[in-house]
Parts: C-alpha cells; structure tokens; sequence
C-alpha cells in the first residue's frame, strides 16, 4: 500500500456560480465537483503525471482498494508497483467522469439552485466536456502537462478529444478499444439499451430521484444488453461451455420455470445487471450512452489539422482487440488514419490478440500491458501484434 | 392471382378434448386450431407438396396478397408463378406455427376450459411440437409425404427436426440461415429480448389479455433488439449512410431533445417496433424465442441415427449467409456436419455471399433463390458460392 500511494477518494470543486463551466451545448453548470484518486508521488518537476480516463461505468477507483481488498480498481491489473502503469514512477490521477453518478457532477446531483435532484433539467453533455473537466482537475493540482493520458472505449475518445483540443497538454496518449465515430449498429444497441430505461415507468420522466422506486428494470436490461456486447461470441462459449450439459435437462410442464433464467449465460446476466443496479445510476447510462452516439472528432478535419498545429503534436498509441465487436479493429484503424491525417505523426496503432471482445482492454494480457508500459518509457513498439519485442509482462500477481 | 391459387387464410381443428396434442413437456393441449394458406394446384398423384415453415414473427401469409398489393407475404419474392418455389408446379402450404398469434393456438389464445386467455398457464413448447402440428396439417389434407420442407430461422429449425422426427415424409429439406443450438451469445440476446417484455409492468404476469394495457413497452425493447440482430454491421452502415451528416448538427441543450430518437437508425428501430406491436403479442415473443433456445435435436446422437435409418433418408440443402451473425455460417456447418454423422449421404452445404445479415434469408437474391430452385428439381448444386451453375434467376419482378 505503501508503494502504491493510493490515497482516499478526494473532491474538488472546479467550478462555481460566478464562474460556470460552459459546455458545448451552450449552456453552464456550475457548481462542479469531481471525484478523484491519485497513485505514487507527484515529482518537483511534475512531470510524471499519468492520467487514467475510464469508460461508460467506471469510477475514480482505478487501483489498489481502500483496505478492502475485495474492492479492487477497475484497472488494477495495469496500475500499481511494478505493473505496466508503474507506480512507482508515474504520478497516476484518475477522476469519475462529468456526467457519471459516483462523486463527480452529473444528472443525478442536486442541483443547488432548486434543492431537487437535476434529472433531465441536467444539460447534454459531449465528450469535449468530459476532457475540460479533467483538464480543470489537473490544473488545480498544479499539473500543466501530463506524460500521459489512457482510457479504454469512452476512456479512450476522451484522450483522443483531449489529444485534439489540446495537443500539447499530453506527451503521450493511449486510446484503447476506443472509436471516433459510433457505427449505426453501435448507435442501434445504444439506443435500445436507452429505450428499455426510457420506456420504464419508474424512470418517471427523470424524476426518480425522490421516489421510492428507480428505474431498476430498465436499467438491469440496458446492463444486460451492454454485458453481450463487451463480450465476444468466442469468448461468450468459452465462458459458458456448458450449454449443452444445461439443455438436456428434463422438459418442463410450467411454463412460468421454463421461461425464467435456467442457462449458466442467463444467470451471469442477471447477477452482472443485479451488482450494477447498486452502483450505478440510469441518468448517467443515458447521458454517457448518449455522449458515444454524438462523438465524432474528425467532423471537421480543417480545424482538427489547425489545432493539432498548434502542438507539440503528441504521440499515440491505438490499440484494438481482434474479438471486440463493440468498436472492431476497423474503428481503431480509421481513428489512427485520422490523426495521422491531422499531422499526427508518431502514431502506433496495433491489433491484439485476445478471445475476450471489448472487456479485453481491463483485462491482463501480458503483451497488451507490455506494449503499454513500452510506450510510456518511449520505446519503439513491436511490429508484430500481440508481441511487443523483448518486453515481459510486467504485472507481479 | 389465378396462377398463384392464392386461397383465403384457411382454419383447421386438428386436435380435440378427446384426442389432445401431447406435447414433449408432458402435457395434453386441444383444442389446436391451425391457420394457413396454400398457393397452387395439389397434383392427383398428391406427389407435389412443398410447405414453407416461418421464422420466430411471420405467419401464414406467405405469397401474394388479398386484394392488397402493400400486405404482400413474407416470402413473396421466393413464392409465385415462375419464381424459385414456382406455383405453377408446386402446391405450396404454409401454416401459421404453433404457439403463434396469427390464428394458430397460441398462449394469447383462449382457452376454451376456462374462457380466458390462456397466458402463462399455456404449456411450454417444443420445436418437435411445432413439427406435429405441420404434420398433422399435411394429413389433414390427405398428404403423407412432401417434396419438400423449406424454411428459415426458426423455420429452418422446424424442417431439421421433422427430417429428424419423420425422415421418410420430407424428400428434400431446405434449411437457411437457421442453427441446430443456439450459442451463449444467441441465448444472451434472446434473454435480454424477454427480460425487456418481463419486467414490464404490463405484462402482468401475462394476464394482459383482458386488460386494456398490454406490454408493448416491453415487445417494443425485445423487437428493436431482434432488428439489430437481424441486421449485419456493414449492411446497417450502408442503410443508414448519413449518421455523419446527422451529427454535426448543431448542439442542442434540451436534454429530452438530445435523448430523443434523432439518427435515422433511431428513427427506423421506432418505425419497426410501431409496426410490429400492431401485429405481434408478447407472450408468443417468449414462447417462440424460448422454444429456440432449448433446441438441440443432436443433443442425443444414437437416438438420431436410429431415427434416420428408418429413413429412407431424405436430400438437404442448408444454406447459410456470410453477413448473419444472428446464425453465422459455423452454425450451418456444424448443422450439415452432423445431419452427414446421423447418416443423411445427401447433404448439401453452402455459404451466400450477401451484407444484409439475417435477414437476407427473407430477401430478393438471384443465387440464392436460384440455388433453392434447383434443388427443388433434383438438380445439381454448383460448389461456388453464390453462383449456382448455369441457373439465371427465376424471379421475374
């Protein structure tokens, strides 16, 4: 614990009334409060800051637990002494998300000015907020430029966003399993997750806040329907070879047991939806879902090329897994070409391999944690995929 | 409409309180009413039968229309005079199945014991008892043996067992895009499709029947998803082209706007699931979708050897398309494979080129409509895929 330097879950107030943060929408928001941690020691000449940026349904708790060792961060496998995000060389912050429900800002906080929680009174967001808010955080600790910025999926378009408005702010960024342009299929699974919430009478237009009942049924199938899409077909039968085994199981005469959940695959989403109901909330799947749908960064590739000139242009690292099928390699390959496109001229991007889909980027794997930690020391990455040269995989468990 | 022989949808009785259906969970259903239709001219020699088996939402409309060129059937392009399933030639029967909402008994039937619909308290099925009730049809109408059995999804799923079920019936068996055991990630989606119309209030334990709400929240949710499955990534990409052009319209700060169905595959999913709510029930939704998920008639390979050694064992085409990952071409193989293991020596298999995933079993493609054509002569199949030797399409449209 020592080693790793984590600290509790701090808050910081980044904005106020008198200066509201001012989204792309147009609109502002103010108060803003972020959750966030941090891990290892800030050095005199604060240049060893590594930023974490999670996904759709993360946290600030990337790493380490807080004496709980049950409760382990969602990238614990990457982050900590010795591991590929070392820490005990890099200075590691990871905030909650603008938007998300687990102490930073987002549309169920109160809103100060009514007492009543926000709902859908909370502005839209767009990716682009997401970055001010953790472009704030950093500021106010005295943090200017950052060595590097990772995330996966939503993770991952926040350092590509970031990378874009303000491209000398991070030496290196690492976009994982990411996309910079939702396909109409993604769009298609996003809004039927959305619906199922929307179309729950308890999410009560958004007013769910004071009442007894949350939206629990919708948000327990948008989950469901996200967990298929984070795991791979192959993956899926690996996971749950026993399929079979559970079919041949006498015929049943009730109908009401024969349609409840009997398959192993049945049962893991209803205890994964179970689990989520408890710490996660439907505004914020809505609003971050919806973040994803309007991202698409290379828009208007003049300005983009303007911007990146402003640089010192980055470095980039672009990974994607063969089994995902939320954002396929594709996405990665047309992320890369555009900002290569841009100006961008030190961009890595590789395919790994892995059975897991889209869940491979929180996952270990050693050659995908090695080819991270190599690019953040600036060694050359590996041309072949899936073995970055002689680099071992640097996680201890 | 006269060489079609396009009859109005027909009912027949085929099961009494006397003499029950047994089902294979054990229990006795009757009355079973069956709607279905036919096209053509049955020969004297009763020696020119081909039935059609439908997928999960059809019914028994299958060609032509009734005086309404818009309610064409399901599989008009497939069914007609000069088409690939020519009517000048063949008699064509197709019933709505058993379980279903389209005049065949089905859970939202009454049940004529207690006067109310049935809901839950209707027996659980099996694809075996959606294949009794084909059978019986066919006997009804003094058929004992048919040419041919042809269908797709579910549908296929119907004609592999009644080759299975009754090798010496069925001559040639025609069977698309459709699985012999669904993998983890199908049970997922199909889960998740009844979760949404389960947890919706107004299923009220299926007693909806006699309310003036029924869960169409809930069918909605479960419909948009099986869209989505329906369709592959590329083929949605190439539909729904202007997701680009939509999104850089200007920002919006209403949040309900921002939520609301916006892109034009948002727009198409609400159309879909509109449409269908007019024409489908939800307790056959779960009825159906569960009936596919318990089906694995190779579950047991020395029962379905002996099975086919009472043969004499019929020809089969199983056809697959290399856009479905609904039923993707591993689940033919794995089809064809063991129909060749229980003993069936004429076993033909082949992968369609075409980006409209699933769906395109329902679809205009000249290859494919030509390739059953031929089949259904006793010609031979090219071995190139998508390209059947020497055979123009037949659809005249």
């Amino acid at each position: 614990m020592a080693a790793l330097g984590l600290t509790a879950t701090r808050r910081a107030v980044l904005w106020d009334e008198d200066r509201p943060l001012r989204l792309a929408c147009g609109r502002a928001l103010a108060p803003v409060e972020v959750a966030y941690e941090t891990y290892g020691e800030l050095s005199a000449a604060r240049d060893n800051v590594v930023v974490l940026c999670h996904a759709l349904t993360g946290d600030a708790h990337a790493a380490g637990h807080h004496g709980d060792p049950g409760r382990r961060g969602w990238w614990d496998t990457l982050v900590g002494p010795g591991r590929a995000v070392d820490t005990e060389r890099w200075f590691v912050v990871c905030a909650n998300l603008l938007g998300g429900c687990a102490g930073t800002t987002g549309p169920s906080s109160v809103d100060p000015a009514t007492g009543r929680v926000y709902g859908l009174r909370f502005p839209p967001l767009a990716v682009a907020d997401l970055v001010a808010v953790q472009r704030a955080l950093l500021r106010s600790l005295g943090v200017e430029r950052v060595h590097a910025a990772i995330g996966g999926s939503l993770g991952g378009m926040q350092v590509l966003q970031w990378l874009l408005d303000a491209p000398g702010e991070v030496e290196r960024a690492v976009i994982v399993a990411a996309s910079a342009r939702l396909s109409p299929q993604n769009l298609a699974l996003s809004a039927v997750q959305r619906a199922a919430i929307l179309s729950d009478p308890d999410f009560a237009g958004g007013d769910y806040g004071e009442r007894a009942r949350a939206p629990d049924a919708g948000l327990a199938v948008a989950r469901k329907l996200g967990h298929v899409t984070y795991l791979s077909e192959a993956g899926m039968a690996r996971k749950f070879a026993s399929v079979h085994d559970e079919r041949v199981a006498p015929p049943m005469a009730d109908a009401r047991a024969w349609l409840a959940p009997r398959f192993d695959v049945e049962r893991y989403l209803e205890h994964q939806a179970d689990t989520f109901l408890d710490r996660f909330d439907a505004l914020s799947y809505l609003y971050l879902t919806r973040v994803m749908d309007d991202f698409d960064p290379f828009a208007d590739r003049a300005a983009v090329r303007e911007a990146i000139a402003r640089g010192p242009a980055p470095a980039a690292l672009v990974l994607s897994f063969d089994s995902d099928w939320r954002f396929p390699t594709p996405h990665s390959r047309f992320l890369a070409s555009e900002l290569r496109r841009a100006g961008v001229a030190d961009v890595v991007e590789r395919e790994l391999s892995s059975p897991w889909g889209h869940d491979a980027f929180l996952l270990e794997d050693a050659a995908y944690h090695a080819t991270v930690a190599a690019f953040l020391e600036g060694a050359p990455i590996a041309l072949a995929e899936g073995s970055p040269a002689g680099l071992a995989a640097r996680d201890g468990r």
